[in-house]
């Protein structure tokens, strides 16, 4: 357990989810004890629905994935342990996204019918949110991996959004059929065939309408597309701090629209969304972004259960054993 | 001559750009000679600076370019013909970008060391702007075809706003030479070897801070990103009115922050930009969006005046002529 602002956001986090949610779970704090001990201690809760594991070690966000790897006794490998031994249902890290896909790899292995797991995010829409996938695990890739991104993160959203047979679109360079690269092309054709409510290519200009609920690309243009989004709120700050610097008018209009200011920022403020999961393991994980609020937290820790709790995993294992069933998936 | 708001548009743009610059050029208007001869009395311009020539058809913008590159007599193919016989220097254009570079290609061809063409965009930076490029014309790239992007923007670049050794970049997933794809990686190491100004590779987070003056990817990517960035000010305008439609004292803050607001929006504002190049035609084009402003066609007009004036095409081919000559490029 660590992230930018070290474990006492964590624990907050964790507090307020136990505290404020209607549903029934327990959290499992794993990291340095003495430390979780002690932000623990600053909280009134009953310590029936909070435990702590003691895991001496963190990988450090810039670490190699590889190396950080080789150290058991890390926090996220106690916890990827923690699940596979079912003791826990679920990981949420703030953790480096590099390290905690490999000790998901290594740990709990991928789920049955899935050949390369997926980082999937969320991008603000506007009407809500949609869910990208790959934004970064698969810089390069098959049919095969398009076909199992887009049942994942189907079912993913219908699971913890409650939305039925979500839209997946492909991410394109035109909306025809015939635009975009061989890969796509292909993808286009064989989503087309799948029992899936596939709507067909996006463009880049479609994935803040709300068009579609789950967009399906490779790792390399997903990553692209989501540091570029991630990269708005600073360029949004940086323009409203040099116009009510340089104008009094400008500056109170600035604190009227105050609150929509923060919401505009907020939107693109990728560490207050909760947590990018990463499908295709064997065990549900979800990352948040190392300079995540305890609200962001307890929002991962909300959507983490509420994936547990709608059975994702089985039901990902069910829709991608019916794909091959029907010989649509190799 | 076309675009969203018909010739008068353009018209009033080019006319603008004659009476406003300093430099001395001339500009010729191809399209319906009387609708333009119509647009231009509307005027008060000495005539010895614009001409029109008659071209009866239009490529329509959502026509594919296969089709419309069959009928000779449309203005785009006139224009083309205009700058092949050596009348005009360069071209401007608000039309169908399929249909310019399939004209472009036909009537003038490839510059000499180019193997294809690119598109080129303005991306707007906090300091400034970047050219990105290639943002749509090809799909799938080479490294040699990352080479000739690295080089026409790098002295487009250079020739446009007169930057000395334009630092150039290219578009991955990290900026370790390590990390992005088998192209990427083997790219990143043979623009190392370049005489450009190559910074490394840059992150979609890099683009909007202005670490690079060219950024190089390949065209499925760089579309992609250009229009999740072309999208921004419509996301940004529907958050407004929301907003300003529901509290008072937002529409109050809204209004003295107008002059700011209107900034913001214009800032993603691709019509607002002064056109696109198209680099690696034997022959000065630059493309305008379909929706540009009379300001957006000047400014246009104006950048293609300065590329004309800097030599940027026989500087390109001497650019690539001289990779050629150190064994740096196929």
């Amino acid at each position: 357990m660590g992230g930018d602002h070290g474990p006492s956001v964590c624990v907050e986090g964790a507090v307020q989810a136990i505290l404020e949610s209607p549903r029934e779970f327990q959290v499992i704090l794993v990291g340095d004890e003495p430390k979780l001990r002690e932000a623990l201690a600053t909280h009134s809760l009953n310590g029936s629905r909070i435990d702590v594991c003691h895991a001496p070690d963190v990988i450090q966000m810039h670490e190699p994935a590889s190396e950080g790897m080789r150290r058991k006794d890390s926090s996220i490998r106690v916890a990827m342990r923690l699940l596979k031994d079912g003791v826990g249902s679920a990981v949420v890290s703030v953790g480096n996204t590099g390290a905690v896909m490999a000790a998901g790899l290594a740990d709990l292995g991928r789920l049955a019918g899935v050949s390369r797991p997926a980082i999937a995010s969320r991008f603000p829409t506007v009407n809500g949110a949609s869910l990208m996938l790959d934004v970064g695990a698969n810089p390069v890739c098959k049919v095969q991996n398009f076909v199992e991104f887009a049942v994942m993160g189907s079912v993913f959203v219908e699971g913890v959004t409650g939305k039925e047979r979500p839209r997946v679109a492909l991410l394109s360079i035109g909306e025809e059929p015939s635009k975009g690269t061989d890969l796509t092309l292909a993808a286009h054709q064989t989503l087309s065939d799948l029992p899936l409510n596939f709507i067909g290519n996006i463009e880049g200009r479609d994935v803040l309408t709300g068009r579609a609920d789950v967009i399906v690309c490779d790792g390399f243009v997903g990553n692209i597309v989501l540091k570029f989004a991630e990269s708005l709120r600073g360029f949004l700050e940086t323009s409203v701090r040099r116009q009510i610097s340089s104008n009094k008018f400008s500056h109170l209009g600035a604190i009227l629209m105050g609150p929509f200011l923060r919401r505009m920022r907020g939107t693109f403020d990728y560490a207050e969304y909760g947590g990018a999961p990463l499908l295709g393991l064997d065990g549900l994980c979800m990352i948040c972004h190392g300079a995540s609020s305890a609200k962001a937290i307890k929002n991962a820790i909300w959507a983490t259960s509420a994936s547990v709790e709608h059975h994702v995993k089985d039901r990902m294992v069910e829709a991608l054993a019916n794909l091959r069933s029907v010989g649509a998936h190799a």
